[in-house]
């Protein structure tokens, strides 16, 4: 018989439904000691809280997340609220010893986030951070290619996340639908939202960033404020891209943007090492580029591995080789892997730690930018 | 309150797991009035019946098809068992008043598909097999541009369905795992196993087939059989092509085969139209090639629609653009489309009868390959 | 010093400037032993011979063919006139011992190709069909893979030649730009005109073709003749499929159409072997795809090699890595061949003999779609 | 009858074999007022002047280009040699009244760009500079849709030049072959070879840029050098990124490499604008990716446009659709329309004053990696 793992969920937008996906299909799909409860779920709003309820089958819901970090039939607490509660809530969950997993960002700035980490570490709960694409089975698969010396020293490294849904100057800034264009809730625009993903993904897999040197842009400078209905400043970075140097001696070149007309979520990443190569992209995120130099030279090629074998990572629990799994199945995964984490006593990586430290690098980013320099990590 | 579909399954092998998943996941993304509940799963091995149960959450278990189809408690049978037993378990489940969800082929062939289609129109039983590619949104949405008549008139269907896991001579036939390599209980090989779904999809997107002329073969002529433990004749088609003409003029090209290293699961089509083409593969299943000789001139070019829009077929019920789903919701659709069905009391396309067509032409394939000649439909 | 091979051509259309540039530009990028002079182009309208004498530097005109065979300061005859001619000015060359390169395919049938044989082979001259496209680069490392037996046994083979040029129904036939779509002049359509290079490199490539199965179909049955003025009967196949088996046991399929809107020029082929399999198409003419079994499992994939390294066939005489050549250079690389050919005495493959099996395929494809039936080769 | 352009070159090496080529092949592809005419080739070993000039049809040689650009008998100087020559060549070129094709980057420096423009300016000579990239016709029918207005607003424009042939240790600096890595003949590294191409393209397409902010690198920092055969400090840059802003307020993001393992000559350039995208590749010059928001929902897609039909630029000099040409054409392009300048008594850009646009920017962006400050042009 499984043991439970219970949870209470805050917020019941986008990220609230990937979460509850995951939770209901991990028992599905692996064999674990823990298996996860839907407890409760809360939002301000009682009524939009209890239809979410009854989708995903919540066993109750709460509208005060005060309460719910109390309740006592909570185990852990899930974190998917706009940027500006992360550290509040977490606090309060990390001080009633429930363990936490937070939406990424981690903070809204360094400071923030590194009274998390004292909270959760002092507090001894195990606590993981949403940066969900290590889990694409790609780019797990990628992690350990490097492990293994594949790639050798690394020369360079480059990351995009490239979208164009906010090119309209019509787009209103603010409210539950466009919380991240507003800063006051997001604390910045493309690098908490989406470069922090790159950098999150970068340090994984390439080390620590030691330097930085940075530019933004808001190309619309003014939206109409849903909250308001008036029309306000834009205080996010609509566009962020920055150069770095990483610890090992690579070179790194990351861009971000809501204005590239034609991609959706176009996240790619890209690492030259002495011997080998790969490339990946979120668009077809089934897919890794692999080239070996290695390769007896005529034969020498880029080739598209389709990673959906059984020896790839986590695709034994999936279909048969060929078929596709999608973008929902990082949630599961990091579920699956959290849950392990439980059984043995251990967090999960991306901790809340290992999430400062993207913090850390968008912070500086977003200085070097302001500032026009250089800035060290 | 959403109302009861009561489902009994036979059979818990990949394709039960598909199934299985199907039923759990459908309420959570569709709002329907009614909702799937897993009342029983039916296994001659007991043990493994009860592992699946409990994996997927069915409520009880039963080793006797001819008991299941009779419980006054269930609705729906959905048969996921080898071929040589869907006509059976079909006769009984429409005997008893049973909707029934088939797993395809339909049957071992034309004879045993005829009683199927009139003992589920005498029942009046609704009725749906399992051709799930037509439900990839790719798929459906092709099928809207050539609805709208955007293609014109037709001139090229082909298709291929490509595997390369039989290549091995050492791999045995028959058992739970491989009966699809057993003529007496596959019925054929890859023509009811592949070619099956690519005349099935073609039949959807471009009608009637009237005339094929076909070849096969069977590269490995004996292989250890699992349940005798001796080795043995191989009875199925390793590899099927053939030619055919369409009712509407156009000409037909299908292959499939096992023996195409390098491909694991490639299920492709083309379709040439007057003014514009298709062309779709399974292997990266969230893409639609479109070319359209309306552009002008200098820009006319094949473009890879990312079918992943809130415009684009069930695509609104998932995430947001740009963002993946994969091979296991082309059967939640399936089902979602089928609870809709049950509302208005309708069957949801592919019926028996649709499946039947596609079996006409699977008999007519095999026949025409041993008489080596063309064969009408 | 060089030695001169002194050419006369028959023809001055789209053939006429691919081999007129082949000749001019093979001095500069291979050391040979002879050097191609243009001595005479040959065509009935004098003042179009006069013009593209001065384009390429051809240093007189002739406008019967007849007296330029008989010249004695000429070496060899390249006939690029339209299919209905090839015989008789062969077997006039051949009768003044004139080296011959002729135009694909050989002739109008397999009696005059027969007839043509036996006259070089009499008449001991050198010869050569333009069958082109071994010389890409990456066909003709497809084969040298082939060769070194990296597929292992062979399966299948697969190959289109899809067009789309004529599918308005306003295009007349006939005449200097259209006599492919006129039988009389060109024998047959899609079968001899591009069939016929699929059938020549599948050959090549994987040894003889036993037997047939086809089907043709002509989809507009009418149009204005160009030197008639009048609306004719169509006499070509506007499209044609076939079926077949090759002497190695491998399964062929073979597609050809003018009708599949989208495809400009697509030549493609596939062949899938037991440890590797092969994929090239002419509108990436540059890439070759590359699947090896035997690659470890995890790593396994397609791979699409750019041949354009110097260890690449021919490519070492061209650019540097990265580089691309076009189609045109097939066209240098066979005359670089067959002027290496001259120096040893020697016929460059494929040769009147190599062609004539393609001939022998063709037509017992057109019989068979004729007769509906299988035709043994 | 055509009137001559008559050319003098200096050097023979690479990019001496590509302008012979185009000089050759123009007269048979272009029908133009002037001809080139090859008199003479110019290099300090006239052994391999002689070998040269029989290869590719010069009439005469010289081996010092101070007497070769005083001859009475030459129209035009061609510079192909390393970097630090092209200052004397030019002055001394337009000293004698010549028209000068100098090769790309336009010289060592700033400095020396403004002296040389000063001087073509002043001698009124037609002047160009090979940034040959610009006459793909793919890059050439950007161009085209950009002036168009088809891409409104401009957001973003990325551009690579990525290589890897330079990673082993083992690799000499300096001589004849390998100046490029020697900083006393080429000036820098990747900057003025692979960027400076990049930025051409840029300047060309999306207008001048005003600031930017570099990194450089030189990842092994000494190797033997050829000449002196000593192990001595490489003074190149083999890696370099910058950020940058165009006029028009669009973002820029610029990197090349010679360590980016697996990528031959990839230089790829991406612009995002308001309503359109455009991305292309040197790996597959011939194809042209397109975006274009306009389009209708569901449709809206990348295109993958084949650059190869009569309506494209340049493409009606060659062959039919679907038939690719390849970099060697890129120079014909340029002689074409150098040609046609000639005739109008008008220079072709990219003219030396355009060019030291290009070297404005090289400059700051080495100052700036040196300083680490954004630097203005």
């Amino acid at each position: 018989m499984a043991k439970q793992l219970r949870i209470g969920m805050v917020g019941y937008g986008f990220m609230g439904r990937t979460h509850s996906n995951a939770y209901r299909r991990v028992p599905n799909f692996f064999n674990l000691e823990y298996t996860p409860v839907l407890k409760a779920v809360c939002a301000r709003d009682a009524e939009k809280a209890k239809a979410f309820a009854d989708q995903w089958g919540y066993e109750s819901i709460e509208s005060d997340w005060r309460k719910l970090v109390e309740r006592s039939d909570i185990d852990a607490i899930d974190i998917c609220t706009p940027n500006n509660l992360h550290k509040d809530i977490a606090l309060a969950a990390a001080a009633n010893g429930k363990m936490i997993l937070c939406e990424k960002p981690l903070s809204m700035n360094v400071a923030e986030g590194e009274e998390m980490c004292e909270a959760v570490e002092k507090a001894k709960v195990l606590n993981t951070v949403w940066y969900n694409y290590r889990r694409v089975p790609a780019v797990t698969y990628a992690k350990q290619l490097i492990d293994e010396g594949k790639l050798g020293r690394i020369f360079h490294y480059r990351a995009n996340f490239l979208q164009d849904w906010t090119i309209s100057a019509d787009l209103p800034q603010g409210g539950a639908a466009l919380w991240r264009l507003d800063a006051a809730a997001a604390g910045s625009g493309v690098t908490g939202d989406l470069l922090a993903h790159c950098i999150d993904t970068a340090i994984w897999l390439n080390g620590g960033i030691s330097t930085v040197n940075a530019m933004t842009e808001t190309f619309v400078k003014e939206r109409k404020h849903t909250l308001t209905g008036k029309v306000e400043k834009v205080g996010i970075d609509d566009a962020c891209a920055f150069l770095c140097r990483f610890d090992n001696g690579s070179l790194g070149l990351f861009e971000s943007t809501r204005y590239a007309r034609g991609h959706k979520a176009l996240y790619t990443f890209e690492i030259n090492g002495e011997h080998a190569s790969i490339k990946w992209d979120l668009h077809d995120l089934h897919r890794l580029q692999w080239f070996d130099h290695r390769t007896p030279g005529p034969l020498r090629a880029w080739s598209s591995i389709h990673v959906t074998d059984g020896d790839h990572p986590y695709m034994d629990h999936w279909w048969v080789p060929g078929l596709q799994i999608g973008y929902e199945h990082t949630f599961v995964h990091q579920v699956a892997d959290f849950l392990e984490g439980v059984a043995k006593g251990e967090s999960t990586g991306p901790t809340f730690r290992d999430a400062l430290e993207t913090q850390k690098v968008c912070d500086a980013v977003l200085n070097s930018a302001k500032e026009m320099a250089w800035k060290n990590i």
